[in-house]
């Protein structure tokens, strides 16, 4: 794809949202520019994204179609730069099931597990019930996930696709936050094998490592 | 549309999801046969919905299709049953803000307004600083379309598409919740005049009345 311009990834320099899209963009080797934004919610950024969140893209290969909320960009990148659906449904069944999965990560996943993280290390107070709450959530997920999950390799079709990758961040930092909290109090690993196989699965991908590795 | 099949939508007798569903489905006229699931978590439901959530949707006029997540069902009806995209985005643009703003919806207005109720009516103990929170993000919600709606009659195209309906139920909730306590506390009519604008037009349309009177 060395005929495109690179698009501009909007990120910071912590949290998962961005990472999501850094994963496929890898993928695909679609070549592309990280700009980290210190305060997303300076007027500056505000004019790309009114909601002062993190990721947006900016596509000079599309009259600089300017786009935010991680969901719909990993929606675009699937349809404009993954023409061979190397990581994208194929069939109408497939397709509506990656949007539905997708929708699950996007309002299922990454809202609780950020309120879990929100109450362990931003909230203005202790409070354990909340504590407790969210990570009772984020398990719940994983249940959801493994349930999904027997006798497959992957959510859609059996084969990798965008919306696999989509869990990818916000999985792994539920894992690893508090030196595996979650994982330990609820023996996640032997509890919900097919999740943990497949979280597992997808981490040790290149892209990954790139994701976590740079901002 | 009197040669479909009726869909069979499942919905709980309360929460605003379902009814995003509904008022779309009123407004195209498209029939369906309201299923209330009593416990969401039931094996019977959950082998239609793993995530024990609602909504979710069977469509007998294609091939019994099954998919959950109000969003993914949102688009699913957009481009089977708008074909005439009366409520649809028409240019590519345009299609990438309806994605975009719906995957707001999804992520950002919806799982934070839900917290709000949380924390307000079914969480185990008060925790004041909790709903202050929640209370501010909905708000900031408000500020974020208030911004987006600038010189705007809807959110995309400057005509209503479905994006704009699915906005409704949660805003008309967190607007009339605690006999409109945020309301007036943070003087949203006034602070936030191009949302309550918009939030009043839509409210008025008789699927909106439909959809909160029948389950």
């Amino acid at each position: 794809m060395s005929d495109l311009k690179p698009i501009t990834l909007y990120v910071h320099a912590r949290g998962p949202n961005p990472k999501k899209v850094i994963i496929f963009l890898e993928e695909l080797g679609v070549p592309y520019n990280s700009v980290v934004i210190a305060n997303s919610k300076e007027e500056s950024y505000l004019a790309i994204n009114p909601n002062g969140r993190l990721p947006a893209i900016v596509d000079p290969n599309n009259d600089d179609l300017t786009l935010w909320e991680s969901g719909a960009i990993l929606e675009y990148i699937s349809e404009k730069y993954d023409g061979d659906n190397k990581f994208s449904p194929v069939t109408d069944k497939e397709k509506w099931q990656a949007k539905q999965y997708l929708h699950f990560q996007m309002s299922g996943q990454g809202p609780y597990y950020g309120q879990y993280m929100w109450f362990n290390f931003f909230h203005p107070e202790q409070v354990p019930s909340a504590k407790e709450r969210y990570g009772e959530q984020i398990v719940r997920v994983f249940g959801v996930l493994d349930r999904i999950l027997k006798d497959k390799e992957y959510l859609v079709g059996d084969r990798l696709t965008y919306v696999d990758l989509a869990f990818i961040p916000w999985d792994k930092l539920a894992l690893g936050v508090l030196d595996g909290e979650l994982a330990k109090k609820y023996d996640v690993e032997n509890k919900y094998p097919n999740f943990y196989a497949w979280h597992k699965r997808l981490v040790e991908r290149p892209s990954v490592t790139k994701a976590f590795t740079e901002a």
